[in-house]
């Protein structure tokens, strides 16, 4: 039979857990102290700072590989910084688990999110570990943005065109454990293009372009026959499944379309899809609805 | 029938959340964007990170009042920023909730919290929801400490005497719900005494008191008839009971009682009651054992 959390403890644990981190130049204490210290953002920046949390049974299943939860639990946060075009630095990682956890499960999750974290430059420089009824992963995440050059959601104007930059729908086939955070891609976008706007599209964009459209007070007009599909899906899922962690941008209809494809061709796969545009003023006129809601009853 | 997360769903959580929120100068961008951002530490700071979580059935029961749960999440973090000597400046707080909670339980776990920060001068400029099958209250702290001026768990020295600032056990009677975490207090000690080391008092004295020595690779030599306890306490609750959240530190042996009268002088319920020192190598000499393990059987 395999070691559980229970049969170890919470001090092996946390060994297990922090004795693989590497850390850099900039953690100037990491795990094991009360607080982590690290370096500040560097000149002319701002820093930044987003958390997120998946649990098991809303956004993985207890089959889901565990390296893939880790993985998936930092990406998400990556692609959030994607949505701001901005740098990630150091995480926090906090493990809720049952005591019949097996250790090896734990293990493979953190592999997992180790493994995103150096291919992105980013460090675990603490974290917390407690029981409870289901596996829960929550990651923080500090980084930082260049003073005046991070990407709301909330500047876009009236005529700005709105892009997604991939295909969407079907996520649950694999991608939403396995998605590339758009981080450099975004941090192009913003050099290149300059949105008026950006996010990323997590809850479906049934539910995030109102949502983007709302944050700039602005009306919405939708062009569902662009919007682009993953193969097999139809529109439906592409409004509703989620997790499509695509970025979703909105560039003044001035910019010529040649920036767009200097831009696509620094990232093979990097696309620009017009699927709307903004317009001058909230309406009632018929936009997307439903998407994922954490709280609210099915539809 | 009071209204549940699923009558509203999760927008309506979010705004009502995030409504009352202050911020201040330093928040760039608050709650409501896929990242916040902040400024960055004062210059000739380093940034602090320290993330802790409260997970109902463990850390607090269903009756607890809301809004005690709430102020216990964030005092918990301002505890770990004392113990370093840190200044907590921004939060991020995840609620994940069974959608049959009620909105006013949630209401009032973040009134506690707001309250708490307003106290502080901590902004809480994000966070996240979601669903699971018991609440937990997990809150990320970033914040600031002058360069050099930290104090680690682990650069003590042989011959350092252990000093707690206050009376132990009992906590549950109430006190692990409203202590006041010592974050004024630390900064103080940290410029008039220079601690060689210091942590929060918070799995009991059992087990942080080894985990200093620990962390110093230094042996412990503890005075139990020394320890002091709180009115109707025993020495083992002392010991065992956790949840303090009184400071662990360490002085030079070289130190003037004076300079301790001038610190308490300042903090008139602040005191340094000495409880052991340090020994040149760690020892099997006997050491409290036991306290609290999240994951561990019981003792």
């Amino acid at each position: 039979m395999s070691a559980t959390l229970a049969d170890i403890g919470e001090d092996a644990l946390v060994r297990l857990i922090t004795r693989h981190l590497r850390q850099d130049a900039d953690v100037l204490l990491g795990p094991g102290d009360d607080c982590a210290v690290v370096r500040p953002p560097p000149a002319k920046h701002e820093q930044v700072l987003k958390t997120d949390t998946l649990v098991e049974g809303v956004h993985f299943t207890p089959t889901t590989p565990p390296r893939l939860i880790g993985r998936k639990a930092l990406a998400r946060v990556l692609s959030d910084f994607a949505a701001m075009a901005a740098t990630p630095r150091h995480a926090l990682v906090t493990l809720i688990a049952p005591p019949t956890t097996p250790v090896a499960r734990v293990r493979a999750i953190y592999q997992g999110l180790s493994r995103l974290a150096r291919d992105f430059g980013v460090c675990v420089v603490g974290g917390e570990t407690s029981r409870g009824s289901q596996l829960i992963l929550s990651v923080s995440m500090s980084g930082h943005v260049k003073t005046g050059k991070w990407i709301t959601r909330s500047a876009a104007r009236p005529g700005d065109v709105l892009y997604v930059t991939g295909r969407l729908g079907g996520s649950l086939r694999g991608w939403h454990l396995r998605f590339h955070p758009l981080v450099k891609e975004a941090a192009a976008i913003a050099q290149h293009l300059r949105p008026t706007a950006m996010m990323d599209l997590s809850d479906g964009l049934a539910r995030d372009l109102p949502r983007l459209a709302a944050s700039c007070g602005l009306g919405l007009e939708w062009w569902p026959e662009k919007i682009p599909l993953n193969p097999g899906c139809t529109l439906h899922q592409a409004l509703h499944d989620g997790e499509d962690y695509q970025l979703l941008l909105a560039l003044p209809p001035s910019l010529r379309t040649e920036r767009l494809a200097q831009v696509q061709g620094l990232f093979p796969r990097l696309r620009f899809f017009p699927i709307g545009c903004l317009l001058p003023r909230p309406s009632k006129a018929p936009a997307p609805r439903g998407g994922w809601d954490h709280f609210g009853r099915s539809p």
